[in-house]
């Protein structure tokens, strides 16, 4: 899958190659092509790229200098964390000109301040590693995903990383007070404050956030933190209709507010594919529901959130809104109803080929978006079978369609830009995003200018020139 | 005060001045510099400007025409919501030559969904008007501040408005899900989208929200709602020492979390100007304490705020943490606590002059930041009385200080810039910022470039030179 233009880079000589790798010391500089796998291959193998290096830094000045050398000589460089982004984004190009910048070995936790809810730390800690340190010191760092093992805290930046927790904590974006940024020409800005207030000047830190590593290359970031919650209290739900999900939602949401940490959903079907195909799960309910919720609620005092959630749910019951439901009584069984949530993509390898898509619409729209998407999925692939799932609170659903039973499977990928472009023309309708949380990198660039008036993408190239006048920083992302 | 840098702007000829007039059409096109004289002079009188013509469009069309001739023509444009910016930035140069745009007329509410706890409003509705087309939705719209009768929403976005509610929402910027935005030549990018997550490019709206009209013009916004509170819960507590702020500020945060919806502060001192100055107020107290503080706890259910900040309010004061409190019995009474707040910089009129400082340092800081503050103020002007106050939880600090009892105001206040100066030296060595909430404006721009570094600042001309090449947005504002 090659949809974005490639790029006819300059190839760097074997005399500048060396010059590159004497910033980092020979030992951080990668050019045996089978060291440099892990870093060109991305997890889904939709891409994989050439490069003639790939740097690890130690700290930022190293970062600073090679920048400035990549400007000067007019070099591509490709920033990469934990090489977990789902678009692209994160792999040069297949022509081999772009150097890789691996921030991986940049994992300090500079600082770490709990009266003041703050943490600075270094691009390359693993989100695993961040949530340790918060944790050790008795903070939430509340950014979670299913790759925070791997991810980096400068990926999940880079791309305005989403997950589970949004709901009532936001995106990465919200969860960032300063950042240290590495320009294209090498400079660095230092931008590490950790103020809740700060209105001097523009808003640089939310440009660098979520720019897919085009605009600098974020080298620390300083954290926000939260109490640890004292109680998690976790339910899933049956819910008899689609369209008693929003009033579902509301009830939760106005009784908890601030206290719903989660409201996740997914079809009947796709809970069929992750008990049939994940290992060690089990069906919560007897007889089966078209639609399932997980609902979390966190407490600030044992008990409140327990009952809390149990009095939501026997208002949801007596409303209709739930027919059956399961309240967690231990940490463990909190974790196995979570289990189920966490398995939904992976519970889709078990039925053959799927066409993913990560989209949002108004909160009020998920349900529309849902029942107007069908036909159209119908109409390009009849027995195609959409099971949509993701973050209902957030409008955010990853509308994935497993392959009709029986079909080839390639036959049926063959489908995706067709069935993509019909899927994103329902999202526009109901003024939606075609890119939710997963960022546009590579998968999506060439839908983003089809989709995005010219005036937005015009003041996008505006930026990307003012701060990247030579064109270095990870060429042909985001914009082409 | 005109500490920024004037500008010789080009003075727009007869003709021209006829020609924008047409755009909106004679009635609306303010000439006579009688009628000017709201528009132009700014509630402290610290600026009072001039200008050939008080432009007020009807919608975003003529906006998008008078910013297109004054593009084509060179001619400055300063665009102004309700006149009420603390830092000069809604004000014209004296030399004349600008033209003020007043978005006063565009107040439509465009949409409202209260089941996506979304609405859309036009740049001129006032905050107040905001807040009642939500509450009568059933819906809260929380940014809440002292001028909101006549502050609009376009002004509060356009300077990253603060107020009292930030703890828990967050600033203007965290309020608002899309923008519409008149470019300096005229174009209209319409970003209003009523999206909790959409990674689609660059985070353009962030970068309008708080630019202080020098990047566009704000005429529309898609504003986040939120379910009303069922019930809010408000103390006064003294606290008998600057040590006990922030244990008792950790203790609220870790019982209430996001509950906790205000955590104000103000020196003992300054109660005392308030109950002395302010008609229809007392002290709640019978003794006075050295500081006091103002908690709010919001519910989501009837009796549960009162009964969580009855029991923080007994932890405190078993630590030690809280002297004594009073807990409000009614809706009034807990609007006369917040009055005693809010009172809090008229209060100050009446002990004579008084140099103002909005700045923030780490919620961990504001301790440290009183105590190094105090004797550089006592050393530049013995005698001068600090009365800090403002959003604890924000670590935003208004440390405002009176005139020493029986000195002229004029010889205080012309202390103005060195008390600036050595203040803002103690919160930038605290890791602060020299504005938490009120802006660059014209006040501080000198200021500004003083205190941030030379690779902040030219990323900020870049940006600026990127959006508004011929540099006719609010010429001289924030950055000179």
């Amino acid at each position: 899958m090659t949809s974005s233009s490639d790029r006819s880079a300059q190839m760097p000589s074997a005399d500048l190659i060396a010059r590159f790798a004497a910033i980092v010391g020979a030992k951080h500089a990668i050019r045996d092509p089978s060291e440099q796998v892990p870093y060109l291959r991305e997890w889904r193998d939709l891409y994989v790229g050439r490069t003639p290096l790939v740097l690890k830094p130690a700290n930022t000045e190293e970062v600073s200098k090679i920048l400035a050398l990549a400007n000067t000589e007019g070099i591509g460089v490709v920033a990469q964390g934990g090489n977990t982004g789902l678009v692209g984004g994160q792999i040069p190009h297949e022509s081999g000109g772009e150097i890789v910048l691996s921030l991986t070995r940049m994992k300090r936790i500079r600082t770490l301040d709990p009266a003041g809810n703050s943490m600075t730390v270094e691009a390359g800690a693993t989100l695993a590693e961040v949530q340790q340190a918060a944790r050790e010191a008795g903070r939430l760092f509340p950014l979670s995903l299913a790759s925070e093992g791997s991810a980096t805290i400068g990926g999940n930046l880079a791309t305005n990383a989403g997950g589970v927790a949004v709901l009532s904590y936001g995106t990465a974006r919200s969860l960032v007070s300063g950042l240290e940024v590495v320009l294209a020409d090498g400079s660095v800005w230092d931008g590490l404050r950790a103020l809740k207030k700060d209105n001097t000047g523009y808003d640089l830190r939310d440009l660098f956030v979520g720019s897919e590593g085009t605009l600098g290359v974020i080298t620390a970031a300083t954290l926000k933190l939260f109490p640890e919650p004292r109680e998690l209290a976790t339910a899933f739900c049956a819910v008899p209709s689609l369209e008693a999900l929003l009033p579902l939602f509301q009830l939760a949401e106005r009784e908890a507010g601030h206290a719903l940490t989660a409201f996740e959903f997914m079809s009947g079907e796709l809970l069929g594919f992750v008990t049939r195909h994940i290992p060690g799960t089990r069906a919560p309910f007897a007889s089966p529901s078209p639609w399932y919720v997980l609902m979390e609620i966190s407490g600030s005092a044992e008990g409140r959130a327990s009952s809390l959630l149990e009095r939501i749910l026997s208002d949801a019951a007596a409303a209709g809104l739930a027919s059956d439901a399961v309240l967690a009584a231990s940490l463990q069984q909190g974790q196995e109803l979570w289990r189920l949530r966490e398995a939904a993509s992976e519970a889709q390898k078990g039925e053959g080929g799927s066409i993913k898509h990560d989209v949002s619409v108004p909160v009020s729209r998920v349900v529309a978006f849902i029942k107007q998407a069908a036909p159209v999925v119908e109409r390009i692939c009849p027995g195609a079978r959409p099971v949509p799932f993701g973050h209902f609170g957030d409008g955010n659903v990853h509308y994935n369609i497993s392959q009709p039973p029986g079909m080839a499977k390639a036959d049926f990928l063959a489908l995706w830009e067709t069935m993509a472009r019909a899927v994103h023309e329902v999202v526009l309708s109901l003024g939606g995003s075609i890119s939710a949380e997963h960022g546009i990198g590579r998968l999506k660039a060439d839908e983003l200018r089809r989709v995005k008036s010219p005036v937005e993408i015009e003041l996008m190239r505006r930026i990307k020139a003012a701060l990247d006048p030579k064109g270095i920083l990870n060429p042909g992302k985001l914009l082409d």
